[in-house]
């Protein structure tokens, strides 16, 4: 059975867990807490398999693979249905533009390490740390609203009727701007994309507060 | 013939150029200059066309393309020859995986925009921006050269005897470390693969200082 190191709280990890749900696929948690005892992502044995210190990992019958872009494409080539990214190679091309604006311009410079980093070596106070958090939160939703808000291919999803690859992706950015108190104004059409993704099971299911190792 | 918009310094924009000569492919460039003016990339014609306010952008039978690994994604399906990502599922994550290692964990930390925001926002001097700049991109290099050196898949380049999009995505970060006085002794593999590279006249062609824009 695939089996997924995971974090509840993890966005990244939150990615694949839709992918995995959408597919209707059974997988198995590992739960790796990035928070308890300096981080057990730190420790030698899960740094043996992943030396970047970073969930997800997915395994599939001993193939071990890291980065979840790279790991939500590896599920669409070996189990296409039901396809999450759309036939034609330009409109393929926009719906992986959107996952990267969010993995690439958004999330990296909002998750844990970095927030510790401004912290610890720059001494950044809370205050500007969050008002940090929510400047490229707001700025890269507020952009991917531009890419999306009255688009040919945008339907119910950021890529027609269906959920994709970019609704995956979306849907933990989301969560973690309403967790550091972004302003979603900025971005209606994605919201209203989230709300039809939320309405979905295997969105739900996914969803930090329906793991297992959730806390409070 | 495909119109690439590129900025000779554009780490993003180097790596499409390589995946473009790598194909052997006619292509011609936009220059937009990211310091002039302001940055040319704000202009309302350039962020009509890409809301994002990011080189690259290439443009192919009217289809206006963003996002470097999009773009290389979206060449690589279109013009599979010569193939640029290997054939097997699990290999293919493995070298997505190494290119978003670059593209998630070290570039967007170490992007124009995010320096600009930690000097004017949070009023930190240029000694510690550029602790920032090496700090990520050292950790950064370090690990990937811990899923490189010794993996059986590595070869003269990142995966195999051939060049790929791994190496399109690590040549641009290596020169910009160096220009940061990032310390390269964290990975002598990719050293020597980025070395390999640089023999190679469709990386020599894309490198900053062989463009018509480029200054100095």
């Amino acid at each position: 059975m695939l089996k997924l190191y995971t974090y509840y709280r993890s966005s990244a990890a939150y990615r694949v867990r839709i992918v995995l749900n959408l597919k209707g696929l059974a997988w198995e948690p590992v739960f790796v807490h990035l928070r308890r005892g300096g981080g057990e992502q730190f420790k030698p044995d899960y740094v043996a398999l992943n030396p970047q210190a970073l969930v997800p990992i997915l395994v599939d019958d001993g193939a071990v693979l890291t980065q979840s872009l790279a790991i939500i494409n590896y599920l669409e080539e070996t189990r296409p249905e039901p396809r999450l990214v759309p036939a034609d190679a330009a409109a393929r091309a926009r719906v992986r533009a959107l996952a990267l604006m969010i993995a690439c311009e958004i999330h990296p410079l909002n998750n844990l390490r970095v927030l510790k980093y401004l912290k610890d070596e720059l001494g950044i106070e809370e205050d500007a740390r969050n008002r940090w958090y929510r400047h490229w939160v707001e700025l890269g939703l507020g952009t991917m609203e531009r890419m999306v808000a009255g688009h040919p291919d945008t339907g119910a999803f950021c890529h027609g009727d269906s959920p994709g690859i970019a609704d995956a992706c979306l849907v933990p950015q989301i969560a973690n701007a309403r967790r550091f108190g972004g302003d979603l104004g900025v971005c209606p059409t994605l919201v209203a994309i989230e709300q039809r993704c939320l309405a979905l099971e295997a969105f739900r299911a996914a969803a930090p507060e329906a793991q297992p190792d959730a806390e409070d």
